[in-house]
């Protein structure tokens, strides 16, 4: 049986120390190949480039691996890894580690989840992983082993079609860390505020600023467990269909 | 009663005329006002700016309604205007019309859909309209009273919580349109080739080209309405969770 083929890919860009991690959690589990930007492209959400072209690189950053950087954003590195490098499917795609957390509502903002999408909706199984700790010294090493477990949970068992994995690992050391919780998305949000500056012209500009509000109790929620001190893997769908509300429009609505 | 508070935004710019004929749906039904980036924004997905300031000029664009343009996304729009422009919550977000169609699995790399969902997250009643028609010149005029109604509707008798509404409008004339369905987002992808060219000094870069393919035969889609000359409205939310996955993982994996 042949090796599975595994892309990498991220959102903080190649040279970001969480990517390394990443390699370092799936390097024994197949044939690795790495796809990046060039550049970090944190809050990117589920961009795309349409309006100009992209470019790639191949570079030397993790000995054997082949490694390329793309001029892209996350999802554009997962597109232009299948058609233009790989020319296949690979067997599994791991985004990330993230630095910072991606949990609850922070999904849709999230560039490294929205690679893990793009893999997904190309029929890939895919998983994103983030580490509650935005520091660029972050300690990454309980991640490698949680990583390396889900990737084999992965490998051997599958996750449903349609959907992807959101991965959250507490800021533990791996001692400290209780376990994994499969969970549903906490309902949660950010309450932004723009700081107002002025610049030396005499114009204003905004600084976005917030913090984060969960107003759910629930202890099925990622929030729950990544503050308890479990990892939590939320499946995701993107099916975004909210098919509670179809029947309300329809016996409400005039259409 | 106070007029109802209409906040207008979306992904093509300011300047392009699918805003204005938003404007021109909204103007009689509350106090409008319009916050839109300043430059067009496709394919931005929910995209947000942390690592840069953002600007706000105020512009003379739509007669008396007041108008800004922003330098950044469309989610961004929604996020400045509640905080730093309304100081309050609107009563309804509209976002659009975009050229080109935001159907299916479109939405998730959708702009217009973001600011939309974005204002939906700060709990304001919200929709994203898309007319099939990805040019500039398009014929926006029957989209003016469907979007008019459709905003009445909303008014009048309100969504769902946490979810916001995809609205997406065929390409034909007012007389030709059969009516408005609400739908279910069509199971479909797009297919994606980069086209790889060369620069004057010889190296590659790539173009994203692609074509959309619908594997969904079910007559409850957006893709069937739309091929069928309905409008199609979508209930959309934003809690990504794939419940059906969660007693998958639970059952099969090893945590």
């Amino acid at each position: 049986m042949s090796k599975p083929l595994i892309l990498v890919v991220n959102d903080d860009g190649v040279t970001a120390p969480g990517i390394k991690a990443l390699v370092e959690a799936v390097k024994d589990l197949g044939d690795v190949i790495v796809v990046a930007p060039d550049s970090p492209q944190s809050g990117m959400g589920h961009a795309i480039t349409i309006n100009k072209p992209l470019r790639i690189d191949k570079l030397k950053l993790f000995g054997e691996i082949p490694t390329y950087q793309c001029s892209g954003t996350p999802a554009d590195c997962v597109k232009i890894a299948v058609d233009k490098i790989l020319h296949r499917k690979p067997d599994l795609c791991v985004s990330g580690i993230n630095h910072g957390s991606n949990s609850s509502i922070n999904i849709i903002y999230s560039g490294t989840m929205s690679a893990a999408m793009e893999a997904a909706l190309e029929g890939i199984p895919a998983v994103g992983f983030s580490l509650l700790n935005y520091r660029m010294d972050a300690d990454f090493s309980a991640c490698i082993s949680i990583a390396k477990q889900i990737c084999q949970e992965i490998i051997a068992k599958g996750i449903p079609t349609s959907t992807l994995l959101n991965v959250n690992i507490p800021d533990l050391k791996e001692s400290e860390i209780k376990g994994k919780k499969v969970c549903r998305q906490a309902v949660a949000k950010w309450e932004e505020e723009y700081m107002e500056r002025q610049d030396p012209f005499g114009r204003n500009y905004y600084w976005l600023t917030g913090k984060f509000v969960n107003h759910d109790q629930g202890e099925d929620t990622d929030e729950w467990a990544l503050a308890n001190g479990y990892v939590s893997i939320v499946p995701v769908q993107f099916d975004l269909t909210a098919h509670f509300a179809l029947s309300y429009l329809n016996e409400r609505w005039t259409l």
